[in-house]
């Protein structure tokens, strides 16, 4: 099979052998395969894959058809689409993933956005609601909104009937936002906002002392997001005296079951809003998979509202 | 009746009117009132007391005789034997206060005892139980479990089955924590202990770094105090590649419904342990209510083990 390939610092496509499913595994034929920042920094040599992904193939989200399944799979047959949160190899033609990773792809659901939904959702389902426990008629703000994570967060925020703030940087993109179900703000202009309940971090250190300035009492502060800086200056007397938190969470570094139980409450509480069309995933451009160096190209460019993604037609 | 009063930053013992209780509330004769860190810093005039608590008179909690209840009281009598966190003004020969902020006494646990109860005891178990989720068999840091919080932290978590450590600056004190079910270490040597899964951060910012290199896959950061600085740096990726969080809190600041509920959870989950005689509260020294100057200045000087207690005979 064919598949993004990280030699020397670099991205190219080259051939590898097609890896054949397990027992409780699935064979998954790649449609779409979204990029993420962490692909990036695993590029760069400073993010290694977990055991027992494949350290030189990059891509953390599929989707596509199942093409095999291993002795002990009970819930998918071949045909069926899915996707699904890995921990890496994803952006490549096969891929092999214990069945209970994937989630089915909804009727109407093009691949292009299946592809980029699984670890944009995941994670900012996990972070808002799992971690931070945002209640319906909090106030949330989503710092850094125009990205994948971002634009899975506002929607989300928004359809479990919180109030949504989306600081983004780059005022072209804030009409995009917006368009998501977000008040947008400069995030300059953060300190005349607020008081919110929870705070969605993807940009990193330097928004954490304006981030506590704007928390609520009881507020949450998920942090998803370094690539600003990760060395935070916080101020502990203002955490007690909000009676605040702080999260710090990663998706990729958890073992099977924390894996698959994200995807069950994805199943459960984001595909019926997928379904409905209450939910879409921003794609700000598509490349096939030979051309995976220009996708990473267009990614490390920035300037991106919603994700990029290889598409593979086979 | 006569009451601590601060009096131009000191603490004087003067005449002030016998409070009358209200609808829901009952009057009671303090017997033991204990002092915490947050009287000092009332008294230096940095800490004022939260709105329907009086502002010159200290004392966040007490345990004494109920000797007159209000219209609408229906849990208390006069004579019952009651203790309670309250938001100040427990220093005081009587007290007013919402009577579903008071827990019975049980039988066998002296006033000197009750008197250092509620304040401390309620803190570490809110801390370590209600945010933080201590579950058995867990690892957990007391930083700081010479005091009152740390005392009362490191008997909590040893009774629900957890493997305590505290960390005590003072060797005279380590054999005094070490008695209440402590593994107990100098802070300077512990990056040679862990990982934790809870960590009750009593002394403040300066401990953080460590805290975040012991601290677990999944750890939680309880902070309580912060008498050693306030202004952390805190690695924002160790704390998203542990998939942790750092919790602030206090409870003075709670509304009434909080402080009930935080009652509620320590009638059904420590009183129990008091009466069983499987916590004991250590008492380090006890002054007349006259002498509540001198009280101060034991406070002050520090290297206690446990707490220090105003007792009212009458």
């Amino acid at each position: 099979m064919r598949a993004a390939t990280i030699v020397e610092r670099r991205i190219v496509v080259t051939d590898h052998p097609d890896p054949v499913p397990g027992h409780g595994e699935i064979l998954v034929a790649m449609r779409a395969a979204g990029l993420n920042a962490a692909d990036l920094i695993q590029v760069m040599g400073a993010y290694p894959a977990p055991p027992g992904s494949p350290q030189d193939i990059p891509g953390m989200e599929i989707a596509g058809e199942v093409v095999a399944i291993g002795a002990g799979v009970t819930r998918w047959q071949p045909g069926d689409r899915v996707m699904a949160v890995v921990g890496g190899g994803a952006q490549a033609a096969r891929l092999v993933l214990h069945e209970r990773l994937a989630v089915p792809v909804p009727d109407g659901m093009t691949w292009e956005e299946a592809g980029g939904f699984p670890e944009a959702f995941t994670t900012a389902h996990d972070a808002l609601f799992t971690q931070a426990g945002l209640a319906m008629g909090e106030g949330v703000l989503v710092s850094g909104a125009a990205g994948g994570v971002g634009t899975a967060g506002v929607q989300l925020a928004a359809a479990a009937g919180a109030r949504v703030t989306g600081s983004v940087r780059d005022p072209a993109r804030r009409p995009d936002v917006a368009s998501l179900g977000a008040e947008v703000i400069d995030p300059g202009e953060l300190r005349h906002h607020g008081p919110f309940d929870v705070i969605l971090e993807l940009v990193g250190a330097p928004n954490m002392a304006a981030n506590l300035d704007v928390l609520a009492t009881h507020g949450r502060i998920a942090v998803i997001g370094v690539g600003a800086g990760a060395a935070a200056e916080i101020n502990l007397m203002a955490l007690m005296t909000k009676r605040a938190r702080i999260h710090g969470s990663t998706l990729r570094a958890r073992p099977l079951e924390a894996k698959a139980d994200a995807a069950r409450r994805i199943e459960v509480s984001v595909l019926p809003l997928v379904a409905a069309g209450r939910i879409r995933v921003p794609v700000t451009a598509a490349f096939p998979l030979e051309r995976a160096g220009e996708a990473y190209e267009r990614f490390r460019a920035g300037g991106k509202f919603g994700k990029v993604v290889l598409l593979n037609a086979e």
